[in-house]
């Protein structure tokens, strides 16, 4: 299998080059990801063919992205084409100079496999079974009814945000009469696709530039305190007053607005408002934005993760991935998560948690050493740092945030403190939620201090005013008199009780 | 060479094992660190032996790090012990004891033995020539007079923060009476030391835990903006200013005292005070604080940097190591690095920048790239985390600072902003600049965009309106159009000129 791959997608607003790599044949990493605004379908609309300043900025642009493929030393490079190429009358003689020039060779592909390659991009990393993927690009737009994680059916209709803004004269101020043309088309258009039929109620599953925009003015407007586009999720409300917001907004307003990108403030309105109406046509609660699509789609096909083979736990695997990325000792994370486990299941009657914590436990106790690979000391506050910016895959974002809380919190006896920003995010109760945790994976690392894996089973006996853990060791003796120095305030505070610990060696197995 | 090590430290106050490894042969780091506060100096002074029951934790201690060794499967194990062990009538019973029950064997080193380490371990890792070394541990206190980088001189006197705390009954509140007897012996035993009359005027470099506690007290008292210990500067007042407030304080004061271990609340008057009276003594201006001491010199020992082959570049050894841990492409950080050099060269009579800023440019372009590891989007703020909190050794920590802002602000033509937070540690010519040499590397990084080092040279022509920049490159052209557009608004912005380029392809030589 190769081991290294490059990704070119010669879109219709932008022409891109993504760079991956197995790293030690282990776990995979983005290494390089460009950009280039080529805008392939700026006048496409008027001739029906590439215009030839487009076509000189591509060709540069992909002798430059063939030079970095060749730097790179690539075992494979993917090079694909979509709506401008696809749509243009010559779009053939733009694959067949890029061939000539660079020696690339494009592949023109159809709307369909573009969605397909969108569903494998976004299934491959959010943790969701049934949904309407829709991905709007510069010339298209591709639906996906997704159930039980499969392809159910899929649709590309041939227009996307350069033809809406061209079309109906967006780029500036969108008078009421635009707005209403506008959307008469999109109900029309909207009308025909049979799939939304299907769709019916279930959440929008959002691909491409223009909905990763909507998502990073929205985080802007109501101070989120995460960037993170992934996963991302907003209501239909949420959806409609950023969508309505911009609309309103001349192009000089949009320039200025906080999270939108500087190549889209003209192609926006006609996209967005695609988007919403999207949302009102299928009655979608939900839009949950993946950072994943073609490209992603691409690379997980090549890698054997095709529609057949998918990723089978998204969560698991992109936990090992990093885990591996940052060099972290599996055993301990693995025995210190089992230990963690074990405490938060004996003390059930304590802490009265009933909610699924499950990802949170396991992705801080799999991580919470992983900022040594920074530098030992003050390793926790790293651990926080990566947990929080790493692209971990499979969690909620607010999930995400507190497994990186109860990270930071394992070396602290202290109430956990939240900064200001966060709490917009967070409330008391997922304060004290991540206290209970993270002391729980406090003890467990401090029974595996030794990083040896001694403790081969507690057994917690729950008693009025006390909790009295039993802890069977091999070869030596945990510190139980430094765990109770350090864990005994919090534990009496968290679960009301006295911590005290007794410990027996037994034989090794 | 062995490639993994573990170093065990058993001092008086407290007992070490660091382990360190050398990844894939290539770099160096920690990977753990565990101390127990054991203080097998407790009771020396009444009986002149380690009591039984320091033994017996000590004993527990050991066997804990010996399975912890297995584990790590270490190349190498060094054990070491110092004043306590080498004061006490029954030491070697103590050194017995371990060897028989966990095989351990530990040395038993004399003061000038751990005051050539201490030496080794922060002249290796702190970029000074002159200074006086100073240790104070739990049982003894070591000086180093450093001239050129060699150890000129060395001595050891027998009494550390533990002797001095029993002899005067510093535990609690420390009465005019206990400090008047306490500088009175200070005194007296400083009078003895002969290479004091060599150092008058030097720094004091200190290691040892008092002396980190001493710099994290004065960095909450100033809310200074980052968490560092290493290479953290006092001058002589803030120094005096500390060591007075703490003396005025009892036991319960100090126990909430922000910066203050726990472990070291009753010990840490009489030591602090032979800090600031060897300052005094010598007429020192300036404390420098090393993170890195024993241990440290013990490491580099082992692999090959003994007195007579000290690590000739701090700084790059460290930018190395750096770049090696986070996979950095090394070829391009390198020719960014020339290239912005080369702007910076060309451009002085726009920027007119007199001062040194030679680390604070190499640190920032070798590193600009390194939030990769962590995820590529958003990957210069990664970059700004990782510079400030790596370890970077051989920068002061303003600059390290400084170029993490200017790595940071490699990709935005915003001016910069700094957090009110940092604003403690820099000023607005500061702000001028990083905004300066953060467009050097911006140009320099776009120059070098596809990554495949194309960019021979680079000769601007300065006129009065516009900086003509002419650009010899192999292969393919740059992106002319996209520098302007991504850097030209700044450049105007920052150096008062219109920014043009031609680009003139040439044959690769």
């Amino acid at each position: 299998m190769d081991k290294s791959i490059g990704v070119i997608d010669i879109g219709s607003n932008s022409v891109h080059l993504v760079v991956g790599e197995y790293h030690n044949n282990e776990y995979f990493h983005i290494i390089d990801d460009v950009k280039v605004n080529v805008r392939l379908c700026e006048g496409l609309s008027e001739t029906g063919c590439l215009r030839e300043d487009r076509m000189a900025l591509g060709e540069q642009t992909l002798m430059m992205f063939k030079n970095m493929c060749d730097t790179y030393k690539l075992d494979k490079v993917i090079a694909v084409a979509t709506a401008a190429v696809r749509k243009a009358k010559n779009g053939q003689v733009f694959v067949d100079l890029i061939k000539k020039t660079t020696g690339i060779e494009i592949e023109i592909i159809p709307g369909e496999t573009e969605a397909a390659m969108d569903y494998l991009g976004a299934i491959n990393t959010i943790d969701i079974r049934d949904a309407l993927l829709m991905d709007i690009g510069g010339g298209s737009v591709e639906f996906v009814l997704i159930r039980d994680r499969k392809m159910a059916d899929a649709v590309s209709l041939p227009f996307g945000s350069i033809d809406l803004t061209e079309k109906f004269g967006l780029e500036d101020v969108a008078t009421p009469g635009k707005l209403q043309k506008l959307h008469a088309f999109l109900e029309e258009a909207f009308a025909g696709v049979e799939l939304f039929e299907k769709a019916r109620g279930l959440p929008v599953l959002g691909v491409g530039g223009t909905i990763r925009n909507i998502g990073r003015i929205h985080r802007r407007v109501v101070d989120y305190p995460l960037e993170i586009a992934h996963n991302y999720r907003m209501c239909e409300d949420e959806v409609a007053k950023i969508c309505h917001m911009t609309a309103k907004m001349n192009l000089e307003e949009r320039k200025n607005l906080k999270g939108l990108s500087k190549g889209r403030t003209d192609i926006f309105v006609g996209a967005s408002q695609a988007v919403y109406k999207v949302m009102q046509t299928i009655f979608s609660p939900e839009l949950i934005i993946s950072d994943a699509g073609l490209r992603d789609g691409l690379i997980f096909k090549h890698f054997g993760n095709g529609p057949e083979d998918l990723v089978h736990n998204i969560f698991d695997n992109s936990l090992v991935n990093t885990m591996l990325n940052y060099d972290v000792n599996i055993p301990h994370a693995y025995h210190v998560y089992g230990l963690s486990v074990k405490l938060f299941e004996q003390l059930k009657s304590l802490h009265g948690i009933e909610e699924d914590v499950s990802r949170m436990m396991k992705t801080s106790a799999m991580l919470h050493d992983v900022g040594i690979k920074i530098q030992y000391s003050n390793h926790h506050e790293h651990s926080f740092y990566l947990i929080l910016n790493s692209g971990l895959e499979g969690l909620l974002q607010k999930e995400l945030l507190m497994s990186a809380f109860i990270a930071l919190n394992h070396r602290t006896n202290k109430k956990v403190k939240v900064e200001a920003e966060y709490m917009t995010l967070l409330r008391e109760e997922d304060k004290r939620l991540i206290d209970k945790l993270s002391l729980f994976l406090q003890i467990a690392e401090y029974l595996d201090r030794s990083m040896d894996g001694i403790v081969k089973d507690i057994d917690c006996d729950i008693k009025d005013d006390v909790v009295e853990m039993m802890v069977l060791t091999t070869t030596h003796s945990v510190f139980a008199d430094m765990i109770i120095s350090e864990c005994g305030k919090k534990f009496k505070r968290v679960l009301g009780r006295e911590l005290t610990i007794k410990n027996k060696v037994i034989a090794a197995v």
